[in-house]
């Protein structure tokens, strides 16, 4: 698909209507407000290949779980987000032909997402009869007013003709992904207030509620009409009727005003009342100040996470099109979501919270937003520690372990292939570093002492009971384990895994010693409720000082487990195009043998832990894995670019950054059609500022050392550093910085020291051509 | 459950009516006779939990496959053995009461197997109403009428009461195990002719026809009753009703003649009719000739297959119990048919075809009847080839490389967890010894001209490209493999699977090299089939002479896998009693890190090369991993008695020999309930046989170094040999051989040369009471 939209700035563009990329645009044109999203479905009918998708945030539902063999410590069930209400649903019948472009051929079709304003846009002509029409549409879910969404459907008519339009909601929607072709939804009710119909369902498990009302104006040539209306209720489903004949010459619109409701944010009983007050209200106040307001909304948002690019429209439309998706998906205005990697734009990975959030997201945003949204994501994890030690004591852990879920809605473990359930416990080191990374970036150790270290010490706890001692090596290993490359399993002693986890155990040691000197209170607290004893200490110590790490001597590389270099060695280049991506050309097994690297292992430790390692050694283990690297994993290539921007490798990191940065638009990886990769987007963003911008927190100090890909005439983004908003800007020549809001602060860059002491104060530099530190 | 049953030296009883063992005993009860087979479910209505199961051999069904993440390379399908027509089916009512155990108690409640007649047999009393009734029951599947099954129902009254007996055939069954809960079965019609009823089910894939007919004989105190009866048709279902009123001191008689047939034996239209005219010719005959002739049937078995064990009432019943469900599950009438795990006596594993038939079922059927027995089985395999090849293409293997399936009922692959479906690819092992062994125990190499050769070419071909080379080694090695213990898996260099793959090389290389030069034709026909070409021996011989075996120096054992002793070394009698077995009690991920061994492994290797190695090597390993062994496959401690008996371990090798042979009796592994493990009772009659028989085919010669375990007063077996029956008898004092029938063979007892020569002749040894060679 690479290609096929247009480059553009601010808009992703499509001419022309292939059915065959049909599902595929219709994740890449998705929309959302962080409260619910849906893919770009048609209004209209289509029978053609569609992936049906409305979801509602927080709503999702516990499908009973599809095993192979079942094992000990399985899930239940598996969380899945969940196809809710339709609620852009459009019959058009003209002259007694439904319209469906699956049967139409359109005419000058063109579909656009005006990222800049947050709508989605469509026109086309179709011929019914040897007669001409106009089609136009839009549609936006309101940044502003998060439980109202839009549609404005004109037809206008080249002949005369008759017209049926049905407006609908219909709550009767499957999921595709039901493990047992169930419906998840139970009908509550539909009803009629006036002019306003609605919807009422909820889910057969967990008592989750949604209601849709939807008021709808029928204009000709801009005038209301009101007579000819009808309604019809049928079960699950409403509908609002127009028939009309078409003149010559005229155009004929239908705005539809929606409210979608749920009881996360109402009482059930005040459900479906609140989203009949709602559309009422959307009705009144009127399309176009509706959709004022929500690009004024947007507005906002380009003005604090814009990042903009000068001379290559490729690379700009793609980290838009990045920064886009992940405002639509998460706001941050409510603690009790988080972000599913396809966010509202597919129903895979069920939409539940991964590793993803705080290994990619965190760090984006820290640098976008004020800390108290990062801080939720952290809060989020506190609030299911109960259910993370829970989850280990079923394996087998005791005293308080914790072993986060792969997969999770509430705490409880989704995941069920062995290889990830169980063994992919990396994750635990990922939610431990993000305790680390946000005092780190904020400066703020106060978290800690609300949550933070119980995090720290069950994670701990874990780790020390998950290493073993090998008589054989005289060393502490760690068996049986997954790392961030999912195309090795069930091995030995992975370096990533292992050096986080004793990462881990150090950085816990150090702040509970902290928190026992500088807050005895809280640290009396904290040992009786965790019933920590210091004798832990000993044994993590322990530990400490005798853990295996893989090691060649002779590459002088860390071996991404014990066996690595007993594979086959052939690189990525050598590999038969044909096969590629190889995940949906090789079988399992041979996959699993093949030393091709689905994502950043090793080279996933090294970036977070840079400064442990000098530059050399980087350099040898970059050179090394980068070129057995598939990235088959979307959360892959952000960190090559990190690094390949450090090592000094400009081509490599660019190459490297078209692919985060576009792996939707142009589907690197042939899997857009089932959703976009929201969770990566957000390494998108840590390409460019922490690989261009090279951004680092380096002794409590901020630093950078910026370079600028050659295809770049210049780019800039904004930054969000404790409390201030600075921007930094790169061109060819000189950096500048400059102090949009906030508090003065002192920085490196290239290690020269530098300030910024007022608003609009700026510092410039020279750009250094050939840094690399 | 130990000691549930009562220990007889001819039957199996259950004392007393206990519901929570009620599945267990279904499954211990089961009765078949290779053409079907079924669990022991009451006849009347029993509203407890039961796992209905009667089963056609044959007939399966293509269950869509369930897993959690789909891996190219899965099937699509599970071929399951298919609960079939419920022919058993009875309801009685007695004053208006339903007969059904779970609702009253009986009082001197016995279920009784009699493994000598291969009969069924039942009786209790029961109390209704305040009345008194005694109920006998037996029933039999006719192993000389292979179509035929009898009931015999019979309730002596001790009031005046009413009965409404009602004998019913039900086809609308379903199976326990069907992935998406759908039922299997399609209705084709029920009929009547004269007294006679049926119905008749076809498969809804696949095109499976089944009929049952039956015809019912109700009598009073023997004298039979025609007047009162009357017959229902449902949709599914038929019915034959008696209602009459009971008097105080007589005994009202139901015999049930059923047929059961289907269209793997007659045409599509014939079936039905064929059901009806067994049935009724059965009717005829009467139910004790039948039954006469059954038992003659049995009795014939039994001269062939008795093992015979004084002094040990336990071991002989274990014995005994083996051999019935054995010769009640596979009777190699039908080439088309193979040796599910569970044979008739459950779901479990689809009853599909495992490498058990090659690796434990094959040696029985030599041993214990005509070699055109065991000859089928490898033409089973033969046939299915090009299957297997399709299948190692699926994974990327190339040049007529096969892989045959882990589980199979047509040479399909059904199995789907990636684990055992890709990596336990040592069943290509055994497929290829079993051809060996044939070929060693008959002294015919006429089978590798009808097949055998093509398919150790195919395996070969899959082996030479299975293994790979390493630098890091300077050897082949092999990659992500499971072998025989599954508790480990993905595992590098598994030493039985390496072992018995360069095996394989080598003895295909010796075959084609023989055909070359011996039959030069077939070398030509075959050469031009396979397009094999003579490099292809190159690099075998490369293979051969650079495989890497994992070895432990110091202890001079081999390693199961590289990495084994970098675990933490456990021994088995150091795990608490109450964590058993662990695959009941641990995650899986702890079983995978743990150092207990499933199965016999590296002694699985050792078992079937034995000649390679020498006594200390042999003792050296069984003693390092017979304590980290928990045996929590069925196949495990029979392979462990041969070797334990062989090193002269006697204790281990009994203790060993009462847990195959009592496995499911008492039920060591906590899984009866889901049926018998019957492919592992071939297993107990080599621990036998094998083991303290001490039976071996040494240079084409066969071999004999009995031992006789001190529990035991004295055992026998016969033995089929090449062209001869002979029986062994070994007591305390002396061990004697004699030729029961065919040619006079040498042989060697504990290495000294002995022949029989004519019919009835025997020769006396001493036993050797301290031999372990």
């Amino acid at each position: 698909m690479k290609n096929y939209f247009i480059q553009n700035e601010w808009q992703i563009i499509e001419e022309g209507f292939n059915a065959e990329y049909h599902e595929a645009a219709e994740s890449i044109f998705s929309i959302g407000n962080g409260k619910m999203g849906q893919r770009a479905m048609f209004e209209e009918t289509y029978s053609g290949k569609s992936l049906q998708g409305s979801y509602v945030a927080g709503v999702y539902y516990p499908d009973k779980t599809r095993v192979g063999w079942w094992k000990n410590g399985y899930p239940e069930y598996f969380a899945k987000v969940l196809n809710s209400v339709n609620w852009i649903g459009m019959n058009i019948n003209i002259d007694g032909v439904e319209l469906d472009l699956a049967k139409l051929s359109p005419k000058n079709f063109k579909r656009t997402l005006n990222m800049r304003e947050g709508l989605l846009q469509r026109s086309f002509q179709v011929e019914i009869n040897n007669k001409q029409f106009q089609i136009d549409v839009e549609r936006f879910i309101s940044r502003d007013a998060d439980e109202i969404a839009c549609i404005r459907y004109s037809i206008k008519s080249f002949s005369d003709a008759s017209l049926k339009f049905t407006n609908y909601l219909d709550g009767h929607v499957k999921n595709k992904d039901s493990n047992y072709d169930e419906i998840f939804w139970t009908r509550v009710e539909e009803k009629q207030v006036d002019d306003l119909l609605g919807v009422h369902v909820k889910t057969n498990k967990l008592n989750f509620k949604v209601a849709a009302s939807m008021q709808s104006k029928f204009m000709v040539d801009g005038t209301e009409i009101k007579a000819a209306i009808s309604s019809e209720i049928n079960n699950w489903k409403v509908n609002s009727i127009w028939n009309t004949t078409m003149k010559n010459g005229s155009t004929y619109t239908v705005e539809k005003y929606v409210s979608i409701t749920s009881n996360l944010y109402y009482d059930d009983a005040d459900v479906f009342d609140a989203a009949f007050k709602n559309a009422s209200s959307a009705y009144n106040i009127g399309y176009d100040l509706l959709r004022a307001k929500h690009i004024e909304s947007w507005s906002d948002v380009w003005s604090k996470a814009d990042i903009k690019i000068e001379g290559d429209v490729s690379a700009q439309q793609g980290i838009r099109f990045n920064i886009f998706q992940l405002n639509q998906t998460y706001t941050g205005r409510d603690p009790r979501l988080n972000i599913g990697p396809k966010g509202f734009t597919g129903e895979k990975y069920g939409g539940s919270t991964y590793w993803d959030t705080e290994a990619y997201c965190l760090p984006f945003y820290l640098g976008t937003s004020d800390s108290s949204i990062a801080l939720q994501l952290l809060k989020y994890r506190y609030k299911q520690l109960d259910k993370a030690i829970e989850n280990a004591e079923k394996l087998g852990f005791k005293n308080g372990a914790a072993l986060y879920p792969m997969v999770t809605m509430n705490g409880e473990e989704c995941h069920n292939e062995w290889e990830i359930t169980f063994e992919e416990i990396h994750r635990n080191g990922a939610i431990a570093f993000a305790v680390f990374q946000y005092q780190l970036y904020t400066g703020d150790a106060s978290y800690l002492k609300e949550g933070g270290a119980e995090v720290l010490l069950a994670i701990s706890r874990f780790w020390a009971q998950r290493v073993h001692w090998s008589n054989a090596k005289s060393q502490y290993v760690m068996h049986g384990v997954t790392g961030p490359n999912e195309y090795e399993n069930n091995i030995n002693n992975n370096w990533y895994t292992s050096y986080i986890a004793n990462w881990c155990l150090k950085y816990t040691a150090e702040v509970i010693s902290n928190l026992e000197k500088d807050s005895p209170d809280y640290y009396k607290e904290f040992t009786s409720k965790t019933k920590f004893v210091k004798e832990e200490l000993n044994k993590w110590k322990h530990i400490n000082d005798n853990m295996f790490y893989a090691y060649d001597e002779s590459l002088q590389i860390f071996l991404q487990q014990e066996s690595y270099l007993d594979k086959e060695q052939i690189l990525v280049k050598d590999l038969d195009p044909s096969e590629r991506p190889i995940n949906q050309h090789w079988s399992w097994d041979r996959i699993l043998r093949s030393c091709f690297i689905k994502q950043a292992d090793v080279l996933q430790g090294i970036f977070l832990f840079e400064d442990h390692f000098d530059l050399d050694t980087i350099r040898r283990n970059f050179d090394f894995y980068e070129p057995r690297t598939v990235h088959e994993s979307s959360l892959s290539p952000c960190i090559h670019v990190v690094l390949a921007a450090k090592l000094g490798y400009d081509e490599k990191a660019y190459e490297l950054y078209l692919r985060t940065s576009r792996l939707d638009l142009d589907d690197y990886n042939k899997e857009v059609h089932e959703g976009l990769h929201i969770t990566s987007m957000a390494g998108t963003w840590m390409a460019v500022v922490n690989g261009f911008g090279g951004l680092r927190i380096k002794k409590d100090k901020l630093s950078l050392s910026p370079m600028l890909p050659s295809q770049w005439k210049s780019y800039s983004f904004t930054l969000h550093y404790r409390n201030s908003n600075a921007s930094i800007n790169v061109n060819s020549n000189e950096i500048e910085i400059k102090l949009i809001e906030g508090d003065s602060f002192d920085f490196d860059i290239y290690d020269e020291s530098m300030n910024i002491n007022k608003t609009n104060d700026s510092v410039k530099i020279k750009l250094n051509k050939t840094y690399a530190n």
